[in-house]
């Protein structure tokens, strides 16, 4: 059905993931560059910096919660019927972060097709 | 730094997760009751049927996204510093949806942790 790319970033520096109005500018250049659709997105700014980006897509959704004080930037982006427009949305991120280290997970969100399948003759 | 509860449900009762309105309403209750702190709440409608809905909390994030043609939900919540809210949370939307098959996935995202223990001498 989905693919989800599960990502933790350190080492990001801490300038370009500690305040909303930057955070923004780059997760809204990146959706709309990528092929994901956006339906609407909502943030927050911890105080005294931190940042919680959501952005609902037609395709489900992309996340990015920050902590400065660690370099540390917890990545999510489900995406339903297009890997092409999630994967390429997850490389411009990278490259916009510049993470010294990355820990990536994708979950093929696919238990409706793997059910159908075991169960047809 | 957090847990990640990852789940797809199937053999959802579509009455319950066709319309904004109905899962909205059991969002809320759960996150409510569950402990986790919400900070606002986004949701969409898709036509005819089918539901987008994703609340940023102190915590992070909990997300759904449903395809009632199929009985899916594909559920996430993603809490940091707090376990036993997102799990409360869990269990609380595994009661209210029902469904027949559960596929869950428990991350750690705690790579800052792992990391820096690695680092120490």
């Amino acid at each position: 059905m989905g693919i989800h790319l599960i990502a933790d970033l350190l080492g990001v520096d801490p300038k370009k993931i500690s305040k909303v109005k930057v955070v923004k500018k780059i997760l809204d250049r990146v959706v709309a560059k990528s092929g994901l659709r956006s339906i609407s997105s909502s943030f927050h700014q911890f105080k005294p910096h931190g940042v919680s980006a959501v952005y609902l897509l037609r395709e489900s959704h992309l996340s990015v919660h920050t902590w400065p004080e660690y370099g540390y930037v917890a990545l999510d982006i489900f995406a339903c019927g297009d890997d092409e427009s999630a994967l390429k949305a997850y490389d411009m991120l990278i490259d916009e972060f510049r993470p010294e280290v990355i820990e990536r997970n994708v979950l093929r969100r696919d238990l409706y097709e793997r059910v159908k399948r075991a169960d047809s003759p």
